[in-house]
């Protein structure tokens, strides 16, 4: 877990992220004249620097199985008789506890987005410098014709943009304040509901929906699925880089920390420690991502066996989602390009094929050059001379054929770097 | 299956559609001068109306184990020597198989929007028809305190709206043409690549992504996040009309069609047959999306262990979305809504135990009041008269409380009014 | 999470269980010759009753960013120079994580087992004590023909008494030890790697497989499918309850520990807490069951994108199934079968329908006592009086056949009697 | 899918299947005495031979709803008025789907294990045949020390066994006899229930459960997590050949059948299509696996909310199953294994490194051995001549160290080939 995250997570301060809460709650009910001016000022004042008691908040809350009545009692002990009635008026526990997934959503959206807008940056820098850096594409995990480096790190910011924008697009719906009271219809309040809506989101600094969430989880499925989105660009990158520094390929490696221990006992061993985490937060992403999509499920007004795990599985989502993030900027700053490992490989594939087929086609016929070609490839074998190969079938070896001046053509890359600067001019709004 | 997807997925369309693609293909480099306008207008009428030979094309297929092979060999031999080889020139399986996909998407999305805001206007209808008819709220299973019928469809109202806004933003992203060639980068046209990804967007009437799709399969995975969102409210819907037909409760109750039978046994049987479907197509909806987004981390620049389980996953999601939506609107056309069975419903349950708390409260505290109201629910059993036992309560018995003026408020549904009404007023673009 | 579960899992006794592991590696190689039985023995020593440096551990695992290297470096200095150089001789860090992996599932099945054959026996008492107790049967969420209580908990049973069968068939192959050294083969010792395996697994107390795990995870997989099958019949009885716990329906009760809230502001809610937090507690096993098994799906001879998750997943899992485990024994050892409203249910349902058809069909046909029964059920409503109506129907108006002896069969409950005697006299291993 | 499951699947199969069900009932009533031999024995007749009207049957499927009515009423027309009532006495959809399931799952079961027996004595061949072949084993994409072909084989084969013993333990729990009636206690035959099960299943073949069925679906539940550990294995192996047939490393390579075509455009390109399908379908199996075990979630007696995805799962499950095992008998049939490559890339990584240091640690020290070769290895590079740069290292440059006997282990593979000599002497009941 990150620093941040662990700080947002810990029960310090998610307690006193609660206690803010009841104090926005009462603040609104004031500025709505529905509680004493005085009563919310001196919740809100308790709230944000009273002294908070650990061990009876707990104890309170396992006598009673109930997950606010520890703090609740608290608060209103420490607020004082007079305002303590005023504690949570009308207010459930979801009402706490969604207006906290709330503020765990933007606080999250926060530290993921900054990170995202400073991998977008690597990677336009990945992409400037190496836009006209021949590497060899794959399919199918085998050798084809060539692209650049910048083209596959462009692929890659492009993709981190959409992930940006489908984040400020979907922010709009999440980052809103989730007051309902006991059913979802803040019925404590009457018709005063919706105005007690609109004056709570303006206190939390959240936007206010039409109605309250209760039982329409489809704000957190959709934070779910653009996390799981996300993390899935990071784990592809992650993949990308723990294959291509593979021993027999070494395109791109890692950067090793001083002092940082591959294996004990195998000094050549150089492990893609954050390459393969990527792909394992991922995962973990993913399942949470699960978890919080199904749960939208619910069943009538509030639904335990759906929202309970929303405690755990977005915690859990959040904090793997942005070590995600950071190490995906980690990896990417320290990200070292093996030029000439690049080229070698190219050099071993018979990647010019398709092109030499081309060239002898117009003299032998498309069969024929085909023919030809392959069975030169089939006699070298893999990483050998198959040109040579060539030079000796008895269609060509009498004739000009192999000294033709297009036989091959230098600029197989061309359209990678096309589309390469296409994206560096497009420019980008993050 | 419905209809129309069933057509779109029957192999005839399905070929049809892809023939078409060969002809925005070639059109597309017409366009650009890359290839004669007369063999490209050529491939296009036969890919119109040629007569498809599905014996030969099949045989073909298999015997190359290639998933084009036959039907442009087929192709190839109808449009005659002078066009044959301008048939897909450059392209490869997947620019095909990529742009049928992404026409499925549109296609798909067309369908389900349809119907989705079909539903919205038959979810606004109950909204203020039913607006201030009161139903129990349920919470942990439990009956709590009364909201109406409109407030529950405001809030299915509310989260279909979101999902059209989603379905808007997205499909900009979803419905490109993700022309790329034999390895992404549209290799074969040198320079221009990027020219001829404009063309062919052009051609199809997709948009024109900056990059081709390639091994960024996050459009698709997008589309499957919000299928599966979509579904989940569907299945939610479907869920809480199955739960609220039980034979106990009878709140609302699926129309039943002339020849319908439940049970071949027992004739008082009423199975929520729609309703049911729709919590069974949410879960395949669900499972497709999981292959879906999971496919998205693709390795190097194309992977067949990822991308080909898009051709069964997508279809199979599409289908069961489109049932869904379909089923979902059907399910609330036909919806009866059984006010009798509420008005009973809330009357037996001690859903007034809140406000006759608050009422007592003035006099005898609140402890000494939220005691009396729970023995006395306690004595009267589930259903019972607790209101007669309240009265015998010595705490009670010789006082006037009972007669208190502000005993039972009536305006309980007073806030699930007003936000339903706020729902109502708030209109759409929908 | 239960309290051994939490101890099992708390930082110190997972070092010390790490420590025995490296002592029994030593043994097992002093076994065999292969190290000094000195050594061994003062690193067994060391390894039980050594005080662990927690901060100097952690601090050299951040460091060197390598998991075991701070605990064996903390082991190395405290058994001296002597035994140093045999701690962990020829294991990598998966020997010791393994291994451990290995402990925890037996230490899970320990305490999951104990539990469900407490679960089981409790369910026998439910059984015995109900076997004719009639009940409703629901199919598609209506009420059907009765069953017995007993019926519904020997089902429940059955499917324990299985669950614990396939606990005592996988046991075999995934409480076995793991040893494999830097690529699963054991390599440093050569020849010698079949004997030092099993002479490690006689010293854990673990089965010796005929290979190391290395990168066959199934063992882990299968343990997670066992705990999702196990975690599910925990979910569906914890649902069963939720659903039959309504208040509308009320045939079972959750016990309620005293001073438990369900609600602070409505006396007379009665949330089914363990019911629910059963169904939540099977999809947190179930998300963790999914990253496990495909978890399996290992690259190689060691794969961390895959394996890591394991040291996240597994902890996860095994905590959330003993919570479940334990949480059901709690549910059914309290729960109350609320006989009253059973037989209450079952009157207002017309739940005789099919043998009034049977019984007039001798007359009638069968077509008419269909039509005539469905009609009189129609008219009657919902728990409506349709024995009077269809006495008022013009085919039987005039008739007897309303008197007719075989009308009403008392016995609609014999064969679940029947089949709840079958499984009581079944007996049971377990 | 492979004929003999498109067969199993297709419509014809299918409802002969489900006649043969309706017989099998007959007969097992018949046996009771409860229905007359001759009704028993006409139904059985046709059943077996009478030509099916399926455009009949499809439309009084479609009119009614009903799962089964049009094949109920097909039947009962052609076997007459005298054995029509017998038709399916007390049986309902779910006892007809349910046996169709069971017997499904034995035919699945059936292919499969003839596929894995099958692969079984492929993989022994390969462990045979290459028991002592040196190749790389491979941790975290890195070339670590060597095992052998043998090894990997081995491990394999060991897998491959455990989960042909799963299957063995587990077909005794998944091939018995549903039958339950309308609510899963048989409750048309009273206490005759428990004996007509019995004979039922005499009569399928299948065996006979102490209870129906009902909702307990742990046994497909359970052959579902059979098909995952199973399909992963598979994946497993097809993505070890994916990864190891790469173009870079070139040590184990996929028959090509003649005239397949892995691009149409590239000569050199050889895909590793079997490989590939392998992990697609795992893939396909898991998704559609997950939905078979959450559907075992199952409310009250029937729950068509989870029941019915099983008509699309299991099909979909047992496809891809069969798909696979007979995909993996074709590859692993063909696989070759290119040796020179194999002692290639063993060369050029320095995979001796750890006993280098272990050679030189004795007069060095290990600090100051490991130091030495890790400058040797960074200075050479990737596959460069470390040894020499060793050589040159001022530590050892003016000594006889490198000349030392011991410095390079030749039996490094030792412990590899034990292992694999262990399992192919352990023997195997498959």
């Amino acid at each position: 877990m990150t620093q941040p995250m662990r700080e947002w997570f810990g029960e310090k301060e998610r307690l006193r992220c609660w206690l803010g809460i009841y104090a926005s709650l009462a603040a609104a009910q004031a500025d709505l004249g529905l509680v004493p001016r005085a009563a919310a000022e001196r919740i809100a004042e308790t709230a944000l620097t009273g002294e908070i008691d650990l061990v009876e908040v707990a104890a309170t809350t396992v006598r009673t199985g109930h997950s606010t009545a520890g703090l609740v009692a608290w608060l209103q002990s420490e607020v004082g008789a007079a305002a303590a009635p005023y504690v949570g008026l009308g207010a459930t526990v979801q009402d706490i506890s969604d207006t906290w997934t709330a503020l765990t959503l933007r606080r999250t959206g926060e530290l993921a987005g900054q990170d995202l807008i400073a991998l977008l940056q690597l990677l336009r820098q990945l992409t400037e410098r190496y836009r006209a850096t021949p590497m060899a594409a794959r399919t199918h995990g085998q050798v084809g014709v060539p692209i650049t480096v910048g083209f596959k790190a462009a692929g890659w910011a492009a993709e981190c943009e959409r992930h940006l924008d489908r984040f400020a697009e979907g922010r709009e719906r999440w980052e809103v304040a989730p007051l309902g009271g006991s059913v979802g219809s803040i019925a404590y309040w009457g018709t005063q509901g919706p105005d007690l809506l609109d004056a709570f989101a303006a206190r939390t600094g959240l936007g206010a929906p039409v109605l309250p969430w209760g039982c329409a989880r489809d704000a957190v499925a959709e934070f779910a699925c653009w996390a799981q989105l996300t993390a899935t660009l990071l784990g592809r990158i992650g993949n990308e880089v723990y294959q291509l520094q593979r021993t027999e390929i070494g395109e791109l490696t890692e950067a090793v920390a001083p002092g940082q221990i591959s294996s004990v006992t195998m000094p050549h061993k150089r492990n893609p420690e954050l390459a393969e985490h990527l792909v394992t937060l991922r995962r973990l992403v993913s399942a949470s991502a699960g978890l919080l999509i199904d749960g939208a499920l619910v069943e009538h007004e509030r639904d335990g066996r759906m929202w309970k795990a929303e405690w755990v599985a977005l915690p859990d989502l959040c904090s793997a989602l942005t070590r995600a993030t950071r190490a995906c900027v980690d990896l990417v700053r320290g990200l070292q390009v093996q030029e000439h490992r690049m080229a070698r490989n190219l050099a071993a594939a018979a990647t010019t094929s398709e092109q030499v087929v081309t060239a002898l086609a117009g003299r032998l016929g498309r069969d024929q050059a085909f023919a030809a070609v392959r069975t030169a490839i089939d006699r070298a074998g893999p990483g050998g001379a198959w040109m040579a190969e060539l030079a000796d079938d008895p269609r060509i070896a009498d004739t000009d054929l192999m000294s033709t001046a297009d036989l091959v053509d230098h600029d197989a890359i061309a359209s990678a770097v096309a589309f390469a600067d296409r994206w560096l001019r497009g420019g980008t709004q993050w």
